[in-house]
């Protein structure tokens, strides 16, 4: 069995600086999602990971390569959970998959929810491309729907309308479940209330979708 | 005619008073809109009325009251935009008169829908009590669609699952007109627009809520 040197029992440093940046992305999600990218304060961010702010900079050049670093990895991570698009199926099956992806993701992880909702209110959250990294979500929605139209299961619509009410419904869900007060709160992670929404949003797609 | 004394000739310090507080109010409905509680600068505010911070301060004491002085004045003028729901009518019709209510206020005001919908993905913009101003609102939507259960109208469903899908619909198409990208850019307040917009909301709700 080799020696060890002390300096193997940490990490290669290439590795700690792989796994400081990582904690400063979920820090900064994190933070991000409650304070929005103005509200948001690198000296929060680089408390809650242990170091301070020079050390945060040296990883993130400023506060908007980090919330790009964040909005990126959100929309990567939220694309590479998606299966079962492509399989042959019901055009309608096949974006309720879609919906229904979504919304597992966002449950698990309601900070990517609030942020995302947040580029829909905030006009300065990303102004010179609001889709730099939200354009392949979009696509697959609005390809879906296209498609769905193509074969004559959907009637004409233009896909942003059946996004505005189907996607948001989604975000809407996972946020709001303590904004309508303590008489109408929810736990959005429960089952049964799980189940109501998808039946809900199912419903609703369809009537939004549905061949007249 | 009586003679007017030099001081005549300006408003009474009363009424100066009110309006600058009325043009303080546009200010900050514009600013926050645009930058949400955190990122939003009282000096910024102040700047746009010619007036300077220690004047603003003079008529809200702080951020907070500003903030929620705009957001009362956005609901009760919301509300008093409201007619038409006590009338006798199919629930589902007294609902779409609502929805349609609310879009029509909201596509005349997109500040109004950027700070609602931002109450949605902060969790600091109104940590004690979110439905403080937006109570009415939301039990206005409450009550029409138990009154529609009640009468048979509608399914079963609780009232807040039906607000996560049409009511957020109705702010995300107002703000998100940019925010899809150059190439799926739309007018929210165009005609046509709009007309697709209402339709493809009334199936989404009548998917939602009609009977099973």
């Amino acid at each position: 069995m080799a020696s060890v040197s002390p300096g193997q029992l940490s990490p290669p440093a290439a590795t700690r600086t792989g796994s400081t940046r990582e904690e400063l992305l979920i820090a900064a999600e994190r933070v991000f999602a409650r304070h929005g990218f103005a509200g948001a304060s690198l000296d929060e961010v680089a408390e809650q990971v242990g170091i301070r702010r020079p050390s945060l900079l040296h990883h993130f050049r400023s506060k908007r390569e980090l919330y790009d670093a964040v909005e990126r990895r959100i929309f990567e991570e939220l694309n590479a959970h998606l299966t079962g698009l492509e399989a042959e199926g019901a055009p309608f099956e096949r974006l309720m998959t879609l919906l229904n992806q979504w919304l597992t993701f966002m449950v698990e992880r309601p900070t990517a929810a609030r942020i995302i909702l947040r580029n829909s209110s905030d006009l300065i959250s990303r102004p010179a491309d609001p889709v730099e990294f939200s354009w392949r979500t979009v696509e697959t929605f609005v390809r879906l729907v296209e498609e769905g139209i193509a074969a004559g299961a959907f009637r004409p619509i233009k896909p942003v309308v059946a996004l505005n009410i189907l996607g948001s419904a989604v975000l809407s869900f996972v946020c709001n479940a303590d904004q309508f007060g303590h008489r109408r709160r929810y736990d959005a992670t429960g089952r049964a209330e799980r189940a109501e929404f998808e039946s809900a949003l199912r419903r609703a797609a369809w009537g939004v979708l549905a061949p007249a």
